[in-house]
């Protein structure tokens, strides 16, 4: 994979020059068909950084290198895999960082502090499994026809309804159930509703509907909470398109396609010409 | 104080007999006036038990010993302590035992297994501190005219809606606001709203109706939450007096002095006669 050559961690050290397992391993998490490690620091410092291994222990990126769909080739309505970037009920705004080499997951730094996201009452810091999708991206050149609005120049996030918490940086097959399309500083900010397939609820949830038939409120609170999260940190409420109203599961399926598209000219685009600061 | 001497800990050792320090000593804690120390068990075991004490090492009921009125003898809309039992966001039920010696904080215990409040979407936990008015009993004995039914043999229950999160077995002067009345079983059980008298927001909040202005939404939150909180668990809604409205601090006054009363009579009540189990 012509793509991990040329990747080189912090510090400047190609990775194909020292062997990862004395660069990386402080502590080694196995999650499902993923492992990850930490670089530097514990969760909750400023250094710290999760990076994502196969079972071969061949770092790879949790953005590049997971397939989005699972298994890979399956066509009508398929599962995707979900990189959990924060566990529901926590505060610490943890994201895959798009602009590092293997793109590990760190937590976000605001004015040189660490970024946490407020308690908006009634509600516990994120009140769902909170992720990306793997292999999308949210294209800032794209206006998209529905939203009127740009890309964020994200992944796909994903709000995974389960009742199990995920861990950090674990890896889960989900199914899509729609979505709401956040509207950030005039960008889309998609918000794809999913659960755990192995959750015992998956198999009565298909669409949007059994959602909010299944979990009444869920979808309102959400939309609530999105609205809200920021304005303790000083900033406005949040807009959305479509008034708030969520889009179904065969729309988000749609949108998944279409930011796996945008990811693809994103990564196959010349590697001389500027991407954005991305690490592809 | 006479009921010192007659207080047995667990194992039948006089607490007179033995040293506390060696006894009780496994973790102490310092919370603002009082101390509190394990024993026998870490919390999240069956074992676990908190003991409260003095600043010299007396050993305390946090019922019986801890005045109700603080500073002592104020009158008009007093302050009062509260003893955190639960803190806010945690699943525990944890109380103080009514019916053991020095009435330790310990986790209740239903059908063999410790007991937790489930979440219910979209709250997490508890959603506030939640804790005991000390020297206040609810009197199966005696039905309360505006709620027509008993009370639940219980200490006087607190909301405690200020943003720091409490300590188990922290103790806090804290200013009321007003009640909601809770009926479970045909029991009355009174729900003051409280906040800790040093929280940043307690000048703005005198009565019930501040809370509602400057806290949108927690009243309703809360009546929400006590409402369907054991649904999970195969219990049917839970029934309020006066539809669930709240009554103001004038209100929640009148109740916590009764039953500051009721507590009294069952103190001073003759040793000979069963009070029910209660440690006293």
């Amino acid at each position: 994979m012509l793509r991990l050559a040329t990747r080189v961690l912090p510090g400047g050290t190609s990775m194909r020059q020292r062997a990862p397992s004395t660069l990386l391993t402080i502590v080694r998490h196995q999650h499902t068909r993923y492992t990850t490690s930490q670089l530097n620091g514990l969760p909750g410092t400023p250094a710290h950084r999760q990076y994502f291994y196969r079972s071969d222990n061949t770092p790879i990126s949790p953005w590049h290198d997971i397939p989005l769909v699972d298994p890979p080739g399956s066509s009508e309505a398929p599962l995707y895999n979900m990189v959990c970037e924060i566990p529901r009920w926590t505060n610490a705004k943890l994201e895959i960082d798009t602009s590092s080499p293997f793109n590990p997951i760190k937590q976000d730094v605001k004015n040189g502090r660490l970024r946490f996201v407020p308690n908006v009452f009634p509600y516990k810091g994120y009140i769902w499994n909170y992720g990306a999708l793997p292999q999308t991206f949210e294209d800032p050149e794209h206006c998209d026809p529905d939203t009127g609005c740009v890309g964020d120049s994200d992944p796909v996030d994903v709000i995974e309804v389960g009742q199990e918490v995920c861990e950090q940086g674990s890896v889960h097959r989900v199914k899509v159930l729609g979505l709401v399309a956040l509207i950030d500083g005039g960008e889309t900010d998609w918000k794809v509703f999913a659960i755990r397939a192995d959750d015992p609820m998956a198999p009565r949830l298909d669409d949007i509907g059994d959602l909010e038939s299944h979990m009444p409120g869920m979808i309102d609170a959400t939309v609530d909470w999105f609205t809200k999260y920021k304005v303790p940190d000083g900033k406005p409420l949040n807009a959305w398109a479509f008034d708030g109203k969520p889009r179904d599961a065969a729309y988000a399926h749609r949108v998944i396609a279409s930011t796996h598209e945008a990811w693809k000219r994103l990564v196959h685009s010349d590697p001389t010409i500027s991407t954005g600061g991305y690490a592809l």
